[in-house]
């Protein structure tokens, strides 16, 4: 197809098209003239992945081409795919602190093991930290109940991983993480207005 | 206290707290001078919620300041009130989707009741729309095991909300909402990676 009915199946203007291609975040076409090229489906299903990333996702362009590039070199085994998928995508949160020692005991208790340098593991330290200067540390009642949630989550999505192939489960890998976490946020917060208006106003909504 | 001993207990430069207090983030104190003025211990507590917000909790300053506007005028009920401060929280993902009704159904099967106009409700149909347009639209079963853990964690979060105090109220779901948040996609993340360990290493993580 050419680019003007790629962009109509992407969904996306026609100038956005030629920027990802420029960017290298989408492969070129086939050259069939000087300034003509022909794109195939999987052209369509990359620029799909791009828009994905960039737009709900919320990933910068150049946090996208980090997460593409784990997505086109796969390491070796799936684990060190999806490791380096994660490592490419940006934490949920910023500020790397300064100690993970308590963080780390709390994965201790719950016997799951993960590796030193995961950025996920200094969101979770700094964030911590966070709420204990903000006057509201989180109990280790809390932090198992979240324990206990993302863990139901987390392993099922592991579970759902395709295991054919290993550039199939990066994308997977990296399509889910991105966009299933506005999901779960998203119903966080859903649930609370629900639960609010069940206790504050005796459930009239 | 003066303003370098409030600075110090923050953990905040001088610089920054006379940031806040220029726009209006945090109160003036009391005037010891013509250039000089006293702070107390509520100074320090309001310094510390901006920190959290603007820091880990990944706020702008004018987006703060909103959120900030709804913890300092809390409406009638604590119901109206946590509506409040969760409106002016920026919503975990930025596009506006033109259609609800698939979002709103899934709600209707669990019977949750929120707002028609609730952000979250927003987020949660653009991510929906987002994954389908990737290739990986989310399935039934995946919806109601994201939503069964995020059900269990949203009541109980609402449970602990002090009840006796509207400002307080507000002030905890704000915290808890915006900081409780990196918590629990870090803990997601790190679940999926001590699952993809067992799955895919056979257990040496």
């Amino acid at each position: 197809m050419q680019i003007s009915e790629l962009a109509r199946r992407a969904d996306l203007p026609v100038a956005t098209v030629k920027y990802y291609l420029r960017e290298g975040l989408v492969p070129q076409g086939e050259l069939t003239g000087a300034t003509r090229a022909r794109y195939d489906e999987d052209h369509l299903a990359r620029l799909r992945l791009v828009r994905a990333l960039t737009g709900p996702g919320g990933l910068s362009v150049a946090a996208a081409r980090e997460v593409l590039a784990a997505v086109d070199a796969p390491a070796g085994s799936v684990h060190e795919a999806l490791g380096a998928a994660h490592r490419a995508l940006p934490p949920p949160s910023g500020d790397a602190p300064p100690d993970v020692a308590e963080a780390r005991a709390h994965l201790e208790r719950w016997g799951w093991r993960v590796a030193p340098d995961s950025p996920a593991l200094h969101t979770l330290a700094g964030a911590l930290q966070a709420l204990r200067a903000a006057g509201f540390p989180a109990s280790e009642d809390l932090l198992d109940r979240y324990a206990r949630a993302a863990g139901e989550i987390g392993r099922q999505d592991v579970a759902d991983v395709p295991s054919d192939s290993v550039a199939e489960a990066v994308r997977f890998v990296v399509v889910n993480t991105v966009l299933l976490e506005p999901v779960l946020l998203a119903l966080r917060r859903l649930a609370q207005e629900d639960g609010s208006g069940r206790r504050f106003t005796g459930g009239a909504g």
